[in-house]
């Protein structure tokens, strides 16, 4: 514990670290058992915009999942596109296919005249027909509200394909806690959720706007790269754990404060499932997401099996983690779901 | 999350709240999924003595394990002896057989008034004989430096045998982060050791003085109330796991920065064995004992079983659980050893 470690620097960026910052560990005292970095944005980036579009649809075959994946993504191919994007694909509690195309601008502005143009259709209400949905779950955070934590250096995830560099290794992480140590306005705000959430109903798209101070959290796996050792340890031990944990949060979730869980495939450039998959869910605040972490069942045995998998591995493991939380203000989300039956995304907090 | 629960109050007594309190649940939001209860002092109390009478003997049937726990037994019956006082046994590392008497006083200036007649002899080098040790490991923290959590609120463990009374239903539990939560002076406070263990030598007597915040915990369980089932579960899933902690501690603590650990088991009245058990570990400070306890396989390994003997038996469980942790300064506490091993208690901090 009294290793110096130089090497180590803040997850919070320089120019957003507050003179009140009290991490847990000293800093230069706390050598974390294994790396991790985080996101960098320049100084200039005061904001991002995370847009979910999504598109579901009760009969897996629908042409209307391809069609309109293919048009989003020429979309955003277009001027004053996003900085990065991906695509993953889930089947839902109802059985309806979704495949939502996640895309990141570190431009607010440049969003904005995308979306005027190229993006507000995607939810017209023109498109409804049955048993197809389409929905925009949009999130633009100031850069206080929210943080990244990746084990490798070496691959982009999520709204690392927008950032402009990577930090150095980390000193808030691999312990209980550093999740909110690394998110700039903890430093000087408890994090508090406040209000409830609201619906507006316009004919068959329907609008939520969540309350202050909820949280999203997109926390991923890739196993590309693990030998066949690795690979069959992951998928017959880690992963059933995850799944069930997925499961309980997307079934009874509610019950802990967590309105929506997703457990999604990204799919490669030909819209193919990879060996990259993540959890996408949103909570009522992030002290919901700590508890269930922390002490639920379902998670207290991810962590195990997880923690044996890395202790087994050591660092020879190939396997690679990620997450990216956000704390978002109430004025900084809303979710449009144009024709999406009623327990689709953040619907569910409110029907 | 969004349960009202107006019958909960903060651990912290309320003549010891600092306005620039932030607990992480907002308060009056937050209903942990079982109660629990902090012990109360007086508004008069500034600080507590917590004093370990340690005897130590190669040879078990040693006659003075019992003529010196006698002794002090007595010593304890008279003027202005301890409010509160237990006795527990171990077999140590070494195959020494230890037995400890654990005395607190609420009013330090009785314990000195008492030490000074009764107590001083304990560890005096006129004692000292081959292959038998004494030693005293004293602790007198101030009110803001302790913090105490019970399961159960009819029966006093440890230095609540000290105390005034005893909270409602406690907020500050079943997290991750609410020991520190508990602690008064974290909210004023990181909590950051300093400082090194320091060794004096007078002959046969050393004493170690610790540094800055260094932390104690003592943790216990009690099966005595168990019925056959549960007895049966806790021996048979929940206890090996805690063995093997505990033992993982005492042999390789030193590299995650625990000092030291005993687990013990309390003495009855004639000195005999109970169904009270406890673990009782020195630490470089809180955030050393908050990792292990968050993330070492260890404990996740305990967590994990612990967890399910829970669930499992629900409301149920006549398992009584209870912890101290103590962050002292470097002022508050000394350790005197008296013709001990080498491998005792905090001189394996120094040498």
């Amino acid at each position: 514990m009294t290793t110096s470690s130089p090497s180590l620097e803040p997850s919070i960026a320089p120019h957003l670290l507050r003179a009140s910052r009290t991490p847990k560990h000293e800093p230069g005292s706390y050598l974390p058992a294994y790396p991790a970095f985080s996101a960098r944005f320049g100084e200039d980036v005061t904001s991002l915009v995370m847009a979910y579009f999504g598109v579901q649809a009760r009969d897996t075959d629908s042409p209307v999942l391809a069609e309109s994946s293919a048009h989003v993504r020429a979309q955003f191919a277009e001027t004053d596109g996003p900085a990065s994007w991906d695509r993953a694909a889930y089947v839902d509690a109802e059985g309806f296919t979704t495949v939502i195309s996640i895309a990141y601008w570190s431009d607010p502005d440049a969003f904005d005249r995308w979306y005027d143009v190229k993006g507000v259709s995607w939810t017209d209400a023109a498109r409804v027909t049955d048993g197809v949905g389409h929905f925009l779950e949009l999130v633009r955070p100031s850069v206080e509200r929210f943080e990244t934590v990746f084990s490798a250096a070496d691959r982009d995830e999520g709204l690392a394909g927008a950032k402009s560099g990577l930090s150095g290794m980390i000193e808030e992480h691999a312990y209980w806690g550093s999740m909110r140590d690394r998110l700039p306005l903890s430093q000087t705000d408890p994090l508090y959720p406040s209000g409830s959430p609201r619906l507006v109903t316009d004919g068959p798209v329907r609008t939520v706007v969540l309350h202050e101070n909820a949280c999203l959290i997109r926390s991923g796996q890739d196993i590309t790269d693990t030998g066949d050792v690795e690979r069959r340890a992951y998928l017959g031990d880690v992963e059933p754990s995850l799944r069930a944990g997925m499961e309980f949060l997307r079934d009874e979730g509610g019950e802990i404060g967590c309105y929506d869980n997703r457990y999604m495939r990204i799919l490669d450039e030909e819209d193919q499932p990879t060996d990259r998959t993540f959890g996408l869910s949103w909570w009522r605040d992030i002290s919901a997401l700590e508890d269930w972490a922390a002490s639920h069942p379902t998670h207290v045995e991810i962590f195990g099996v997880a923690m044996r998998h890395l202790s087994s591995f050591g660092p020879e493991t190939r396997l690679r983690l990620y997450h990216e939380v956000t704390v978002p203000a109430a004025t900084e989300q809303r979710f449009v779901y144009a024709g999406c039956h009623d327990a689709t995304g953040l619907l569910r907090a409110v029907l």
